[in-house]
């Protein structure tokens, strides 16, 4: 047994043996064939019998081009694996390359371990060739089926993000990261080259990057293949690294010339990678330099030992390997004669024995059991996730005398507890950010944890918190901070992503493929379950009046909601204690993606921690306190509030109906699950119709205000039996740069203009009080007049407080801290 | 006069002189000064009385740090233009630096010119320096409403995208584009340095980047401000540029003498690219080769010319810098005095006369009218817009001798209608796409022009289409596609942008920043109406049978109509002359966003051309021919399609319901702009209420098939009287990697299921037809088992066709061609 981060002269002295050379080869060889098998072949697997049309699937679908480069890397992959006891996972991004990452698992047996039904014989060749990309079979991309994997090969871009999610804190492992040329031109990966800047190479793992240049795209050249040579290997330079430029398949080397060039390289770049991490050892965490990593250039014909030509055009070495090479081979003789000839070129009868079975020279270059990329325990992290230890969020919980009777920042609060948590998880929780971590208000996290940096230093007064091993990770990408929290998450960890509530858009793709790839794996047995994905968008819709327009988006809930209920959850904690109580949940839960909104700016209380806690538990209701209903009688109206902002100005129009209607019967209800709104056959958490029905009644009018889009409350109850009563305000894309208050004027989300609605929609009442509605309506122009005169909101808006608590918020005010430099 | 792409020495044989660098640093302070007005006060703009707390505003909103490096670059731009008579655009990637752009458009008149209250005047400075960031007033980034922008500053990572679009086909223009090293760190930005192996030096204008390294982001330094230059300069000239590295501010160097040396260099850079257009000028676009770019890497610290120290922390040349650096100037005396001393540190009584105008010596700096910055027609494309030459659709109509009585790929139609639009418009139409141009069925266009490349060759046979001039343009990057498509819009063309329908999400977060941006410029009236943004979505959620889940998403409409309703259109035209009619009508229009989804496979055709006019012009119709209604009663049941396979979903319910209940009374009503199913109160388009109770009924079931997320139709129609009998079918997360027709099945869109779902909802027929229901159950089980079995669909879907139409369809099947390659 050898030591991980070792040389190779530490481990063996003498050069790569023909013998193993061959042994390699044989791998590369049947990987490819099974990978083609299981493109083209229904039947007949080992070709014993003479290949027929009816052996030839009725469509083919699947993807040959990149495949053979990522069966090569994965066969030579396997000898330094065993040789060095390296840990090592595999992620490719060429995701079309499914076959060929089906094909090594197979090979070494792990495949079987998950799929006994894909047994290790002709039988077991038979079944694995249909079942790929054959309806009831298993997807053409590298999926959650694929054992090995975390990474979907569907959308492109975030391997190397994902790989360096991996790396942190895992520092025994290597991430071997193959990048396609076609998604390197993506916006993603360019950035996540820099990724380099933020590794520990004392504390976390190493990623190894192989930029897979073989030149072609669906139907194109990529860029990256037709730059001068020197201008890639400036670029990879310039991202940091040492690039090793590797070329074959296009002339005619020998096999055997190849493999001996690609095994010497290899050694080469792990020796280079062990004594970086040799050096780095010699050091401490706090005070070592970020190395140059090593990187290869991987160039090689498309569809590597795939035909030549087909139909008398160039097919390896062209975008016409892409997909399917040999389209027709079920529909012309010449086409199935190719296709004969092509599976037969890997020699089939050298590698499987009578029986279908690879044959043991063969199989033995596979790394030991424990060792094998299909069955490490990183790739399916829920195995090795352990749960948080969390501090108790009711000791964080604030005073609230009573409701409104103090005020705090609730995102600043969170953090206080999420330092706690970071302190208590050193290894394996992490928070990453778009810069936003500080302005979205968690900076207490600082006290006990700093933000990962391995760029270059300046002096202390303008390097705040920046340290060498943190658990805070900060990059002005939100594609790099979502690829790294789902690769830390994925290898079993936690964490959370903070962010502004409109930029999160930038991520839909990706928290897309997320959603897809935790409701397969719900359905995937040996998939272990991993800690949910946790977006904190604070800097919301609401208070970017400053900022304007452009930064006014509360579209990421609507985004998510059409992913499958069982893996979304969207909260709306109106107030810090609240806010507590929500995170606690989410930390703890496991295959969700939460979304928590919540404000950073100095806002009411309006919850003790144990009401906060029951108010979680139920995931909305009523607030008592804040009605004026009568025991036992529906009421006269509902004012529902979801989200910071518009619970207090629900509770502000209700303080004005209180004085100005006093026999008016109002109900106040506060929704925090936004999942509660929907039918409980629809979503594990929507309310059943009978509860929906007794807290929002049947008949009366329901004037709902809500944080997002007003249609989503629509689309969420449309079949709930009061729905035509149902009256939503919310932001109706007008924004500009204005004050808080004229926000919510601006889309009649304002306390004045929920009055307005109530005295339009509770009979009766539009008679009686005219001269109210009138002066609602004046209040309105006041408000607008006087803050475009003033820039700032009228005192009677700014100063307002819930009446009941004036007493006690005038205590309090004293103890605020007053709010600077929170307009980033 | 001098000509264009002119080198210095053709224009001015001296250096630049020191008087002429004093005007320069004049200007330069000028901006700053204003800037800084801006931010902080809210009246006394040219403190002739003494600085008093009430002349401060009472929120400072907005941000100095970037602004006084784009002021210094506006300044040398200036003179550079005006000698080289250069037409020239300046995008500000660093979109905070708001204020510097209006200062610098006030500057040089422009300002005024658009907004005639803010006078040239002490009076005009007041109402400037009021209204920036203000309620009522303008925003605090660089918006719409500044003259000269094409470029919202609230989102990053987009300037040089937008730089490249607004370049091509503009061959005497410079784009001078400044990126900041925040937004640098974007992915979208990251790869779009890679636009200049798009870009020809003949044909297209050019794009001068300015990387303005300041630093630092909110609270953190920047990536590329924390690596060793050498690295650095290796990846600027990797991604293809030679980089001239200017440093200044971090010394006592005199203001005079970096002025000097940036204006050497500037002509230098200029000189240079002039040198490369004469070079180019020298043979066709066809034979030139892509040259090495120059770039200037622009470092100086944040916050430049600001407070050095604030409350004893360094603050210029630190993340201190980024807002507003003197917050508490309202409430402290110290903030206060700084305040005063950084404004006078301008000596604001140099640059205005009494009257509070810009003197004479200093406005000289100005390039003359028609080539000022704030005024050149490019970044106000609505006003050199000129309407497409659109060859006639109905030449290109399918015929279609009964309905379904021909099969048509419905985008490769629109590709032969496209290649004509391609032809008349040589210099004022591009088609923008993520390597998917061939694979939606758009390749007829490569008969007239091919995509624009001026990367590397390799040989013919592998780079097909490829051309140095061509008006295809093909990166995988969705976010270079949009952005090139937006610059190139915003300066007065057209264009469309072709992608599968799951990966337009990566562009979300652009496309809601673009939506803005038309809402916004809707109500400036001096902002001219530009082309609508049009995108062609096809590998459309049901046909990525074959790819699977992960590329399985229509979840972009339901992102869109979130927007505004009056910038959002929809379109699912049912088959291809319905295609047709929809994209010239998108063609023409200006000021949407057109989504069109329509599928590549062959698919029957329904209307005739002339049917599919009257059906567009509609929006939505009764398709009597499908139906079985009597004429003056209402149908039993209305089946209601939008999309294409929907469509042929619900014709062949309708068709199982013909034969098999044939007394049924059915209605099927097809949808092509699904903005027609909301309330003319909501969306221009919006039926009335009467006429969707005409077509849609008010009492009978409605089972509705669409392309999407069910809940998006009933998000639309809630408020319609008939709403509670819609029963959507759509697209529910279900899918994987199977049959065309398995697809349909697990979202229970099959017809099979419409059928069911009719049985269930029209009264009486559950009990009187039990049995045909159980033959639809058994046809489900039957058609998953095939297809597990033979990996294709069952013959009885596979070649089920209109039974009208059935002799049609035979004699068009000889000439239908047939298709391969198809599942890219």
């Amino acid at each position: 047994m050898t030591k991980r981060w070792a040389r190779r002269v530490e481990v063996a002295t003498t050069e790569v043996s023909d013998e193993r050379l061959g042994g390699i080869d044989a791998w590369w060889r049947a990987a490819n064939y099974l990978s083609v098998g299981q493109i083209y072949l229904l039947r007949n697997p080992l070709l014993r019998e003479p290949l027929s049309r009816d052996d030839v699937k009725p469509r083919l679908l699947g993807h040959w081009g990149t495949t053979p480069g990522l069966n090569f890397l994965y066969a030579h992959l396997n000898r330094v694996i065993a040789e060095r006891s390296q840990r090592t996972i595999y992620i490719a991004g060429p995701g079309h390359g499914g076959p060929g990452m089906v094909a090594n698992s197979y090979l070494d047996g792990t495949y079987t371990d998950f799929y006994p039904e894909v047994s290790r014989d002709e039988q077991g060749l038979q079944c694995l060739f249909k079942r790929f990309s054959f309806p009831g079979g298993i997807p053409s991309h590298v999926a959650p089926e694929t054992p090995g994997s975390i990474h979907e090969g569907g959308e492109l871009g975030y391997s190397l993000s994902h790989a360096y999610g991996a790396a942190f804190d895992n520092p025994d492992l290597l991430v071997f990261a193959v990048v396609g040329d076609g998604e390197a031109e993506t916006g993603p990966l360019a950035t996540s080259w820099h990724s380099n800047k933020f590794l520990n190479p004392v504390t976390d793992g190493v990623v190894l990057p192989v930029l897979h240049l073989n030149g072609f795209k669906i139907a194109n050249p990529t860029v990256l293949a037709r730059i001068p040579e020197e201008e890639l290997a400036a670029l990879m330079e310039g991202y940091g690294h040492r690039p090793y430029i590797f070329t074959a398949g296009f002339d005619d080397e020998s096999h055997t010339s190849i493999h001996r060039r690609f095994a010497s390289l290899l050694d080469e770049v792990l020796d280079e990678i062990a004594d970086i991490r040799g050096s780095a050892a010699q050091v401490d965490a706090e005070s070592v330099e970020r190395p140059r990593w090593p990187m290869i250039v991987f160039r090689t014909p498309k569809g590597w030992t795939g035909p030549k030509t087909i139909d008398g055009n160039k097919t390896e070495g062209s975008w016409r390997s892409h997909q399917v090479p040999l389209a027709s081979a079920r529909d012309t003789a010449e086409h199935l004669h190719d296709l004969d000839a092509w599976l037969k070129s890997y020699r089939a009868d050298e590698l499987f024995d009578e029986a279908g079975r690879l044959r043991e020279e063969i199989a033995e270059l596979a790394p030991p059991v424990g060792l094998r990329m299909g069955e490490l325990p990183e790739a399916n992290g829920g195995l090795i996730r352990e749960d948080l230890r969390l501090p108790d969020f009711r000791d964080y919980a604030v005073e609230v005398p009573t409701p409104g009777g103090s005020v705090t920042e609730a995102t600043r609060q969170l953090g206080t507890w999420l330092r706690d948590v970071v302190k208590l998880n050193p290894e394996r929780f992490r928070v990453f950010g778009p810069d936003e971590t500080a302005s979205n208000r968690l900076q207490n996290i600082y006290e006990v944890s700093g933000k990962q940096w391995l760029a270059e230093y300046e002096s202390p007064d303008v390097d705040q918190f920046l340290v060498r091993k943190g658990q805070v990770v900060e990059m002005l990408s939100e594609h790099q901070c979502q690829g790294w929290l789902e690769g830390y998450l994925l290898t079993g960890r936690h964490g959370l992503m903070s962010s502004y509530e409109a930029f999160i858009h930038i991520v839909d793709s990706m928290v897309n493929q997320h959603a897809k790839w935790l409701k397969v794996t719900n359905h995937i047995e040996w998939r272990r379950p991993i800690s949910s994905l946790n977006y904190l968008l604070s800097s919301h819709v609401w208070r970017q009046d400053h900022n304007g327009f452009s930064h006014q988006d509360p579209g990421f809930i609507d985004h998510l909601v059409n992913k499958k209920a069982d893996v979304v959850r969207v909260y709306l904690p109106a107030d810090t204690n609240t806010l507590l109580s929500t995170f606690d949940h989410c930390l703890r839960s496991k295959q969700y993606i939460n979304v928590v909104v919540a404000g950073k700016q100095p806002n009411p209380n309006w919850l003790t921690m144990e009401e906060a806690v029951k108010h979680c538990a139920r995931g909305l209701g009523i607030w008592d306190w804040a009605g004026t209903e009568e025991v036992g009688t529906d009421p006269d109206v509902v004012l529902a509030a979801a989200g910071d902002i518009p619970t207090i100005e629900v509770l502000a129009a209700a303080d004005i109906l209180r004085r100005e209607v006093p026999d008016l019967r109002v109900r106040v209800v506060n929704v925090v699950d936004l999942m509660r709104l929907q039918d409980d056959s629809e979503h594990p958490h929507g309310l059943t119709q009978r509860d929906f029905d007794t807290i929002f009644t049947t008949a009366s009018p329901v004037v709902f205000a809500y944080h997002g889009y007003p249609w989503l409350i629509h689309r969420l109850t449309y079949r709930r039996n009061g729905h035509a009563n149902i009256h939503v305000r919310g932001y109706k894309e007008e924004g500009t740069t204005t004050t808080p208050f004229d926000m919510v004027m601006l889309n009649d989300l304002d306390r004045f203009h929920l009055v307005m609605d109530v005295i339009d929609r509770v009979e009766g009442l539009g008679a009686r009080y005219a001269g109210l509605r009138q002066k609602m309506v004046d209040a309105r122009l006041d408000a607008r007049a006087y803050a475009r005169k003033f820039g700032e909101d009228v005192p009677e808006v700014r100063d307002w407080v819930w009446p009941d608590a004036k007493g006690a918020v005038e205590d309090s005010a004293a103890a605020t801290v007053a709010t600077g430099g929170d307009n980033e």
